[in-house]
């Protein structure tokens, strides 16, 4: 038997819209059993109070549950990502295993999917090493659940991870606890830092005693360049998933990643375009753009207050969150080279890739 | 006598930080009686409650004032444009005028400037024809103080137009009159749409008829190619400034311009930086960098509510302006490929460049 | 057979939490068979992209499903108003009606409720006639429902109007139609003027031919001091609730309503408070605070651009709506006399109350 | 000699808009010499990138300069606090001190006022006990100009400090010192808050131990009622501004304080409007009206998330920062007490009365 993973980028006209995903089921073309994972661009601001990753998640549980039963359902990762920022195009992408009793579909390597979900986590672990620990696990364990070995074949770990309340903050301390901030959103960037340092250890890129020091939002020398995480109110656990290459599995799809070292490093992008077999163009040819099925990038405005020399003012704007910011601008560096801005770029880039910079994932369809 | 325009991009730390103009004038390398416009990115909103601009202005003219008389003060057109989104970095542009009677200071054609301001304009003219026929006047008349001849030698016309407030509204209303809108924000794209036609106008793009019969903010095919028009609340009249090439300047300047189709679309861009004799690449190398003196662009969603083919979710935002969203992602685009931020990118694209798109215009050092 | 109106008041954890309805059904308090309306205040920005009510609205379905037939449900008018600001607390109101066989239960008038849900409105007719009169016809089909016969009984009515979007709108050109606007956020604000002129025609505070030649949106002289309308996405049609005084009618429950001339004038709400029973101090003693069921208010900034002379910044501010400005400091005002912020103030309240005021509506229990 | 306190109420029309205080000086209405502080309220957003602050600063000081010696000029404290949500009104109080040499002028006690400017702060200082130590130096400082000796006989300190913006941290990390946060927003509460402190213990609501160990920010139990601090962009040290009663002091105004234990906590405000003369009634009466010449207030969300056990959203918005919910929820309620909304409402309550509540000062005119 042989597995093949999927990728379907499905348009979103609401964030409760399912209709693509419905249709595609009726058709055929996706197969609910196999469902891994959806991850989901949404249109809210990507903060605190963006309903928008909860109600998508609702949907998209709504839409499914006659196809799949409770345990079943509960076991495809969704993961939504809040801020559409720019003209990011709100999206889905929709990643599903099928599995080949015929041993003659083909050879790999190709694209190889794993998810897990982690037990929830207690507030006051939040942004502290007790996070780092839960997520290495649940990274160890969706690297076995893909039948990737070797970490160097991980390209891409995309989490979702929870954040604190106003609610949770007193529940905590009521009882007794101490959460590590009392700020609601400085919670989100601590919760996608330590989540972030949980992949670093879990893939080598640190060391279990640096992680254990680590200062947490604090060191942005830290970090993993193929982290992405998100924070996000619907959920207290972790929704984990990895994105590698095994000679395992089968298909079309191949995956790749680069490490942007500022949010117009557009260098590392093109070199793994050009390793993936595109034409050394920026923007790609208008005939390529197709190949490049999913692009998934983190975007964050860089501690240091400058961009290359100058200063930027994204970290002094009390109206518009950095998040926000960073994602229409990093958005548009991309777009400009791939030509579509229906691409997955994430805010909060806490310990995902250098200060200011951050882990970029590109799957795409093998040239024919 | 020969003219020679000059363009220092000195970067600001705040909005009223004069301190880099303050020491080039001390240090001689900026004479106060040549100076003909400062055009500034300030960090404000870019909306109708954006004090930066007239911040920024009130500090420049406190600057200048020991070394100008007031009626000198009042003629240096002072265009400043809020709104340093992503990492857009705030900065001024200061064009001088130097005037070399010796003829042996070379040839032409270099980059050529002329500036005017109008008379004030009657708000309930906001955004109807009687402001595009002011507007038209003005640039003739800062053509003929550049010396430029024919309309195609113009490459860039920065506008500096008036907003409405709820108090001009009311004031208006007090006296009979009524103005084209009561919406605040929407004022600001009314001026800017009737400015931008007030160039194509004066530049044979659109003729008299079409101007007079333009359903001004409502008619995206109308448009200039070489308009950008900022509108802020401390003006009630137009500052104009004309970017061209004449013969009979002098200098290392030259200038150029571009037509952008949509928010990525880059190539026009690089066609130009081409023509300019930049290599063909995309980032332009490193060491070409600093040729690039002035980078100006306009930013704007498009009415379509799409990119490309993507929905994008600009236009349905009531946290974020959707000016403030595609100045962040149109910076993106530009900065990916002149390698930094610190270029002028304002927006509010009505009637300047194509629905979604806007001009672009590129102040270049000849290669030596 | 009388009848009865109930209305629970529910706080809310989150858009989606019906946890409290759900456990008011299962102890027995409701009976989703006489479900009428509910009525929600959502923390989103009761704007545009306000998809808390959305969220809210799918989460309501899913839990009455259970209960009611799906024709059934869909005559359960929901209407969420989105926007908490301030303090003011995320919560729901439930209106349920009983039927007593036995004639013996006493005597009114009461509280008397009837709904309807109009048909759906086309985009071109948004903030035009076709929708006063489309609302106006649904207004006098409540109150047939609801067994009012004078339009004085009725105090108050809420109602949920569409809006348009950017895609609502490119699909009305696209067919050749032309919507009164281009401008998603002022389309809400066209729609709740609309609505609220078809309560004021209905109700007779304005005539037909006054309601024909109304400038929508733009003659604040205009209004009902009954209606309050809310615009979401997430409608086409309208969902109208009528909340009035009946002989028929039993129960503890009576309605009363106030109409504020600008957004501190609390005197008609306590000239109310006193009719109704409630002791004349300022606030009102915390032991009479729960016979006040449920109030509801609508708020808006006022075009004048001045309170009691003074001058407010509310239209000007272009980061935050000046209609989440309003409810935040309405809710104050309000929450300073009764007491606590659990209150029902919404926002947009064009042609309802005089300019820069509002009609408020009191449900109380009776004095025992 | 006696002195006398004058405080004169003048609305401003933009940040910058001088034109009442220069023409009360041309009129003799004031004088300048006399000048000791000017606190206004300007139409910013009241967060880190707000230059309404600065930009009014900057006309006061240029309006001022013609009539004060430099050092004359830097003596007058320029508070300005941002935020004018709600229908809050954009105002300066003038406060001016004119000594009369006739001591038949009338007895004591009346309004007393006392200002300084403290030492810079280095940035690693603030928000620790630095901070406090200084500031609360700098109040018993401005206790002794005033001639206060007794803390019983303060009624109201304001206090402007600074805050952290990412140039400052880069700085400080630059030559080795580590801010107490890395987070701007952040930044302007710690300041407060630790300003606020210093206020405590310079008037015993503290003692010494107890500021030293205090977890500022962390702890709302330690708290002044009299403080009310600021931070803007636009200094690094201080202005404080003490206002009390003396003996030694004459003329027709006296001020009197209260506190909030919550947003909506107007009885304590009542109770100082009746032991300052006025009728017990809600609103007041509007012939008395113009006998308060200031009311100042401070407002805060409240750590608990709750405002009379009923949930609030304000700490979980990050569209709209909770100091501007605040600002305009409790200027919704004080207007509704005193009838207009021109009152000095500031936001960021942090050790400024108990946790959601906060310190009001009233400056009235004795009734004749």
């Amino acid at each position: 038997m042989r597995r093949e993973a999927r990728v379907h980028r499905l348009s979103m006209r609401s964030p409760d819209d399912v209709a693509p995903l419905v249709a595609a089921i009726e058709a055929g073309r996706i197969a609910p059993a196999g469902l891994v994972a959806v991850l989901g661009k949404t249109e809210g601001n990507g903060c605190v109070n963006d309903f928008t990753r909860a109600f998508a998640v609702a949907a998209l549980r709504a839409a499914l549950s006659p196809h799949l039963a409770p345990d079943a359902l509960d076991r495809v990762a969704m993961v939504m990502s809040g801020g559409t920022e720019g003209a990011l195009a709100p999206h889905m992408l929709v990643i599903e295993v099928i599995e080949h009793a015929d041993a003659a579909v083909g050879d790999g390597p190709a694209l190889a999917v794993g998810s897990v979900r982690t037990p929830p986590l207690p507030p006051e672990e939040l942004g502290r090493f007790g996070q780092i620990a839960l997520v290495a696990e649940g990274v160890a364990a969706a690297m076995r659940a893909a039948g990737i070995v070797h970490a160097d074949d991980v390209h891409f770990v995309q989490i979702k991870c929870p954040l604190l309340t106003a609610e949770r903050i007193a529940a905590t301390r009521a009882r007794g606890g101490e959460p590590a901030t009392s700020d609601t959103l400085k919670s989100m960037g601590l919760s996608r830092g330590a989540a972030a340092l949980g992949v670093a250890l879990a893939l080598g890129e640190i060391d279990a005693a640096t992680a254990r020091g680590a200062r947490i939002g604090a060191d942005p020398s830290l970090w993993s360049g193929r982290a992405s995480t998100s924070a996000g109110v619907e959920l207290v656990d972790h929704e984990i998933v990895v994105l590698g290459t095994s000679i395992d599995w089968v298909g079309p799809l191949v995956v790749d990643h680069a490490v942007m070292a500022d949010q117009i490093d557009l260098a590392p992008v093109a070199a793994s375009l050009k390793r993936l077999g595109f034409s050394a163009t920026s923007p790609i040819p208008a005939d390529e753009r197709d190949r490049l099925v999913a692009l998934l990038a983190k975007a964050e405005a860089g501690t240091s207050g400058r961009l290359r020399g100058h200063r930027h003012t994204m970290l002094d704007d009390s109206d518009v969150s950095s998040t926000r910011h960073a994602r229409a601008f990093v958005a548009g560096a991309l777009a400009g080279l791939v030509g579509h801005a229906e691409i997955f770029v994430s805010g909060g880039a806490e310990h995902q890739g250098p200060d200011g910079g951050g882990p970029v994932a590109l799957v795409v369809r093998r040239a024919s």
